[in-house]
C-alpha cells in the first residue's frame, strides 16, 4: 500500500546530479519530476497534433485524452482536433500513449503513479503501468509545451517520474462557506494539473452539514440553509475526481464542530438545545454526547450510509478542538466519566473515538482523524492528520501510526508559497525517525478553511500557492530552490487560469466592483495599491476586525479581493535585492526602481479621488497614503544611493519612522514593499551603500 | 403587433426636457429609458434586500427574481439571500414587483415591454403589464445600483419606459465557427442586460449545418464536423431565451450559402457534386437547384421539421449573395429560365423565394429574408432584413413591406461603438417616409459573422459595443450623445463581465498565451501595446492576410486577442482633445500626457525582448517599434507646446513622415493613438498652438 522509503531514498540519491542539471533549464515542469534528462531540439506542436492510446485502454483514458487535447488547444489556440477528418486518421500520431494495465476500480493509497515520457523532435511516447501514471504524464507533457520564436513546441526530454509521497491532498472546508460543485470541479482540475491525488472534503461543521442524508434528512434540511450536495452530486464529484486520479476522502467532524447536526437532531448533543446553525467563527461548545448509546446507533447508521456513498478506503472523523464545556456542564456525562474512571475530557474523547473507529471499521473503512484522535489506546490502523506539526507525526510514527502533515500547509493563513514550500513532512522531529518509521508518514494535505472565502475568491486563496505544496509532496526532498519554484509557479499560474481557475480573473472583477464607476486612472490607482497589499496573516483577521465577522459578512472588500501573496511585492523585493547586490551601478535597475517608486509616490493623489466615491475604496485610504509615503521614501533613498550622498541621520530617522508606521497593518492590509524600502533606506544611510559583489 | 409610431413620436416629443436633465445625471442606465425623473436620496442596498412578486405570477417570474438576486449579489458581493431564514420573511420587501397579466405563451413581435420603476429611499416598486416589462425593469434596477461613499445604493428615481422599436436583435453566425450552447447562453444574458429581444440564430452556411435534423440526418451528420446542436439543446436555448424575454428566430440560408447541405444531399444542388464542407471564407458558387421539384419537397419537409422545433412566428430563409455561377453552368436550369421567361438569375431567385415563402406560410410562419428576397412580386407579409442600408428599407416600406436594419450594425467589421450608435434605422432615406410607412420599420439587428471569432474571443467582438446598438434601438431617437454613451458603456461593460461574459477576462488569457513565460515587465509591454491597437477594419482582414485564412486558421494572434475598439486609444484621444481645448495650460493634463507618451516611447525596448521568445509577439515587432516612435513624436510635440517653442518645419516634416508610416496597418494591426499624436504635432507647429477656449 505504501511506497518504500528505502527505494525512494535510493532513487533520490541517484538522481541528485540530474536535478542539478535541471535547475539550470528553462523547463516549466511543476512539480519537478524525480528524474529527467534534457535532450536537444523540440517537438513542434501544430494543428496536426494527435494522440493515440495503445495497450490497455478504458473510457477514462479516452476522456483523459480528450481533456488533454482541450487543454492543449487552450494553451496554444490551435484547432487541434478540427483537422479535416480525412487527413486526420492517416497521419502518424504525435504522442503515443501506452498503458500496461488497469488501476484499481476504487483508487487506492499507494497505487503506482509512475510514468516515463520521452519527447524527441520526431514524436513523443508516454508509458505507464496504469492510467494513474498516464494522467500524471499527460500533465507533464502539457507543461513542456511552450511558445518559441518559431511556434509552439515541447522540449525534447526524457522523464522518469514518480511521487515522493503517496498521499498528496487538498482539504476544502465547504461548510463555513458553501462551495458549489462546479467550483470544486475546477479546483480538482487544478489539483490534477499539479499531480495531487486526494481531495479531502470537509463536509460538516458547526456552520453547515453539506451532504444529503436519506436516512437522517434533517441533517441537510435543517443544517445547511439549503446549501448542500445531493447524493447524486456527490457521486458525480467522486467520478469527476476519479477521472483525474484523485481519491475523495469525506470528513464528518465529530464529536465537536458539529452544531449543524444538532439543529435537526438535538438529541445527539451534550447540551439541552435547541440548536441553530452557527453563524460565527471560532471554537464552540456544542459536542456530541459520548455517553449516550443512541449517539452511537445514530452514527452507525449515518456512517453506514456515507461509507456506501463514498467509495474511498479512508473515512475522516475529524476529532479536533472539543472544548469540553458541554461535557463539563452535563451531570450525566460527569457521572459517566466517573463510573468509567476517565480522568479528563481527553480520555472521554478517546473513548468516543474508539467507539466511532469501531463503527467505521465495521463498515469496512479505515479512519483518518486530526491530531486529537491520537491518544493512548487508539487502534493502530488509524491515520493521524497533523495540524500541530511534524513532532506529532513523529510521535505517532514511533508508535507505528500512520500520519499525514497539514501543519504548515494551511492556505488560509496567507503564508507565501516559499514558506509553505520550506515545510517538509520529513523535517524536524520526523527527520530523526528510523527508515521504517519514516514509511509511516504518507504525505500531506494543504488545508483551505473558508471563514473568509466564498465561490468568488476561493480560487485565489488556493492557487497558485497550492502548486508549491504539490511540488513539495511529489518531488524529491532535495528540490528546494524557491527562486526556481517561483519562476515555474508564475508560468503554472497562467496555465491554471487557462484551465478555468478564476484566481486571476475574479481578482479583477472584484476590484471592478470596488472601483464602481471609476475613471480608468482611478481604477489603475486601485490596482496599483491592491497589487502590493496582502491581507493580515495567520489568525489576526478575527482579532483586527472592526465588527465580529460572521457567515453573513460580505467578502467584497479589498482584503477579500487581493491575492494572499502579492506578485508585485515579490518582484519588487527581488528587484531591490538585485540592485543592492550589483554595486548599485546598474543604471537600468535604478531606472526600473525609480519608475516603480515614482508611480507609488504619486498614486495616492488619484486614489483619494476614488476613495470619495466608493466606501470599499475609502477603507484603504490610510494604506494608500502609506504607499505614497514609502514610494517617496524609496525615491529619497535611491537618490542618495545613485548620487553617493548618504542620508543624514535626521533623514534616516524620519524615513524609518515613516516606514515603521507604514509597516503597521491598516484595515487588515499589509503593505508588502515596506521591508524592501527599508533595505534601500539602510543602504542609503551608509557611505558605501552597495555590496561589491556583482552576482 | 407593432408599436404605433405616432404615439411613440408624441412620447418622445413630450419627454425631450426630461432627457436633457438626464444626460447631466450620473445614472448608468443603458439603454436610456424613454422617460425618467430623478429624485433626491437613494435606496440603500444591503444584505437585507428582498424582492416580492405580486399580481400575476408564473415560474418564469420566480426564476427572473432569482437571477436578479444572483446578479445583485455579483454586483455588490452582499450575501443577499443568505440572511437567517427566520428574519427573512418578516421584513418588508425592498422591491415590490407587480405584474398585471401573462404575456403570450410564445413571445410575439410588438408585445408590450413597458414598465414603470419608482425608487425612493424607503423602497422600490416595479410595475408592468406583463412579465416582459418586468424583465426590462429588473435590469434597469440593477443598473441603478451603484457603489457610494456609504455603501451600495440605488438612486431615487421615477422611470416610465418603453422601447422605441419592437425588434431589437442580435444575429450570431454559428456556422463559420461553431459556437457552443453555453457561449450563446452567456451572450443571451448580455442581450437581456441591455433589453434586446430577438436572437437571430444563423444556423446554416457553406461552412456548417448546425442543428440536428431527424428527417434528414445527413444534414448535421455530414455537414457539421460533428459540431451541431441537438434538437433538445435547441429547445433548451429557446426556453433560456424565453426566460429572458428574447425571441429566437432561426435562419436557414438558401438557395446560396448552403454548401454544407449538399455534403449529405448533393441532389439539392445545381452543380454535379460531390460537395465537401467549405473551409474558406467568401461567396461561393454552390446553390440549390430552384428548377427541381425535389428541392421543394425536401425544403417542405425540413422547414416542416424546423418550424415545429422553433416556435417563433418568424422564420428566416436567408437569400443573400447567390453568385449564379452554378445556375449559369447548368443547362437544365438555363432551359428552365427560358421556358419561364426569366431574364435574369434574380428573377429565378425570386421564383425560388416565392416557392419557399409559400412553404413557410403553409407551415404557419412568416418569412424573414435578406435584401435579396425583396424582388418584384414577393408577398407582402415578408420582413426584409437589410444589410444594404436604410434606402432598401425605405424602398420596401414604400411598397408596404416590413423591414429591419442591419447595415451599420455589423459588429465583426470593427467599427467603434460611436459609429454604430450614429446609425439610425429611421435616418437617410427612411427619414423621408410617411408616418404610416415608418411603422413598417420594425427595428434592427446587430450581426456577428464569425470568420475570425471562436468561443474564446467572440464575447469581445460583441461586447460592449452591442450595448450601444441596443440603446439605439430602445431609446428615443433624440438620445445621441456619444460621450454620455461611452461613459455609461464603460460601466455597463464591467457589469456584463460580472454577468459572466468573457470580453475582458479572455483578452488577458489570450495575451498570457502570446506572452508565454514572459517576465512581468515583458507582459506589461505586451499589454501596453495590445491596449492601443485594433484589428484592421471592414473586409480588409482577408485582403491583408499573409496566407489565405480558413476555418482551420488558429485565432491566437494579437489581432484575434485585442478588442475591436481600444478603450485606451479612445481615452488618450479624449485626453489630447481636452488638453488642446484648455489652452494647453493645464499642468495636470500635460503631466498625464507625458506619463503616457513616455511609457509608449520606452515600451519597445522591453517588447523587443519578448519578441525574441514568442512567435506570436514577434509578429507585432514593427507595430511595437511604431508605438515607441509615436510616443517620442508626441513627447517632442508636447515639449514644443509646453515650452512655447514651435517645431521647425524640418522637425514637423520628420515627425509627420514617421506618423504617416505608423498609421499604416502592420500585421493587420492599427495603432490607434496616431491621429491624436498628429493633432499634438499640428498644434506644436503653430506659434499659438492651443485653443483659447477653456471648456
Amino acid at each position: 500500500m505504501r511506497l518504500s522509503a528505502t527505494i525512494l531514498s535510493l532513487a533520490i540519491f541517484m538522481l541528485a546530479p540530474l536535478l542539478q542539471a535541471q535547475s539550470a533549464s528553462p523547463l516549466n515542469l511543476m512539480p519537478q519530476p524525480s528524474s529527467l534528462t534534457p535532450s536537444t531540439g523540440a517537438l513542434p506542436i501544430d494543428a496536426n497534433f494527435s494522440i493515440t492510446l495503445t495497450g490497455y485502454t478504458e473510457p477514462r483514458l479516452d476522456r483523459a485524452a480528450n481533456r488533454f487535447l482541450t487543454q492543449l488547444r487552450r494553451q496554444t489556440g490551435l484547432l487541434i482536433d478540427k483537422a479535416a477528418p480525412d487527413s486526420r486518421d492517416a497521419r502518424k500520431p504525435t504522442l503515443i500513449v501506452h498503458t500496461d494495465r488497469a488501476s484499481k476500480e476504487v483508487q487506492e493509497l499507494g497505487e503506482d503513479e509512475s510514468y516515463s515520457l520521452e519527447v524527441s523532435p520526431a514524436g513523443a511516447k508516454l508509458n505507464a503501468a496504469n492510467p494513474l501514471g498516464i494522467l500524471r504524464g499527460l500533465q507533464s507533457f502539457l507543461q513542456l509545451v511552450a511558445i518559441t520564436p518559431d511556434g509552439f513546441a515541447a522540449a525534447a526530454i526524457s522523464i522518469h517520474d514518480q511521487p515522493r509521497f503517496a498521499w498528496r491532498g487538498t482539504m476544502i472546508d465547504v461548510s463555513r462557506h458553501f462551495i458549489p460543485l462546479e467550483v470544486l470541479k475546477r479546483n480538482l482540475d487544478g489539483m490534477e494539473a499539479v499531480k495531487m491525488n486526494v481531495f479531502h472534503w470537509h463536509l460538516s461543521e458547526n456552520q453547515g452539514f453539506r451532504v444529503e442524508s436519506k436516512r437522517f434528512p434533517k441533517l441537510h434540511e435543517q443544517g445547511s440553509d439549503n446549501l448542500y450536495y445531493t447524493q447524486e452530486q456527490a457521486r458525480d464529484l467522486i467520478a469527476y475526481a476519479r477521472d483525474r486520479g484523485i481519491r475523495v476522502v469525506p470528513e464528518f467532524d465529530m464529536p465537536g464542530h458539529s452544531t449543524a447536526w444538532f439543529v435537526g437532531y438535538p438529541e445527539l448533543a451534550s447540551g439541552a438545545g435547541p440548536y441553530s446553525i452557527e453563524r460565527k467563527w471560532g471554537v464552540f461548545d456544542p459536542a456530541m454526547d459520548p455517553t449516550n448509546e443512541k449517539t452511537y446507533k445514530f452514527l452507525d447508521e449515518i456512517i453506514g450510509e456515507m461509507t456506501k456513498l463514498f467509495p474511498d478506503q479512508y473515512f475522516h472523523i475529524g476529532g479536533d478542538e472539543v472544548n469540553g464545556k458541554e461535557w463539563d456542564a452535563n451531570r450525566k456525562i460527569q457521572q459517566f466519566k466517573k463510573s468509567h474512571n476517565f480522568k479528563s475530557n481527553d480520555e472521554l474523547q478517546a473513548y468516543f473515538s474508539q467507539r466511532v473507529q469501531k463503527i467505521v471499521t465495521k463498515h469496512g473503512k479505515s479512519v483518518v482523524g486530526w491530531d486529537e484522535v491520537f491518544v493512548p489506546g487508539v487502534p493502530k490502523d488509524i491515520v493521524i492528520q497533523s495540524w500541530r506539526g511534524q513532532q506529532s507525526l513523529a510521535a505517532a510514527a514511533q508508535q507505528s501510526y500512520h500520519g499525514i502533515l497539514s501543519n504548515g500547509y494551511y492556505l488560509d493563513l496567507g503564508w507565501s508559497a516559499a514558506r509553505h514550500y520550506a515545510v517538509d513532512p520529513m523535517s524536524g522531529a520526523a527527520a530523526t525517525l528510523s527508515d521504517d518509521q519514516k514509511t509511516l508518514i504518507l504525505g500531506g494535505e494543504s488545508c483551505v478553511w473558508t471563514e473568509y472565502m466564498d465561490p468568488e475568491n476561493i480560487d485565489s486563496r488556493i492557487w497558485p500557492r497550492n502548486a508549491a505544496i504539490a511540488e513539495r509532496l511529489w518531488s524529491p526532498q532535495s528540490v528546494t530552490d524557491s527562486a526556481s519554484m517561483y519562476a515555474r509557479l508564475d508560468v503554472e499560474s497562467a496555465r491554471l487560469a487557462s484551465l478555468g481557475l478564476t484566481h486571476r480573473s475574479n481578482y479583477r472583477k472584484m476590484l471592478q466592483r470596488i472601483a464602481g464607476p471609476a475613471t480608468p486612472e482611478e481604477f489603475s490607482a486601485l490596482k496599483t495599491l491592491a497589487d502590493v497589499v496582502e491581507p493580515v496573516k495567520d489568525y489576526t483577521r478575527e482579532q483586527t476586525a472592526a465588527v465580529e465577522p460572521t457567515s453573513q459578512t460580505p467578502l467584497n472588500r479589498i482584503v477579500d479581493a487581493v491575492p494572499l501573496e502579492s506578485d508585485a511585492g515579490r518582484h519588487f523585493s527581488e528587484l531591490v535585492d538585485k540592485f543592492l547586490a550589483t554595486s548599485c551601478h546598474d543604471a537600468s535597475l535604478a531606472t526600473e526602481l525609480r519608475t516603480q517608486l515614482t508611480q507609488w509616490s504619486q498614486n495616492d493623489a488619484t486614489y483619494s479621488q476614488l476613495a470619495q466615491k466608493s466606501f470599499l475604496a475609502k477603507e484603504a485610504t490610510a494604506t494608500s497614503h502609506d504607499l505614497s509615503t514609502i514610494g517617496a521614501a524609496g525615491l529619497a533613498a535611491l537618490d542618495a544611493i545613485t548620487n553617493s550622498k548618504p542620508l543624514s541621520s535626521d533623514q534616516q530617522s524620519q524615513l524609518n519612522t515613516a516606514l515603521t508606521d507604514a509597516a503597521k497593518p491598516k484595515s487588515q492590509l499589509l503593505l508588502m514593499p515596506v521591508p524592501s524600502i527599508k533595505k534601500l533606506v539602510n543602504a542609503a544611510s551608509s557611505a558605501n551603500p552597495c555590496s561589491s559583489t556583482t552576482n
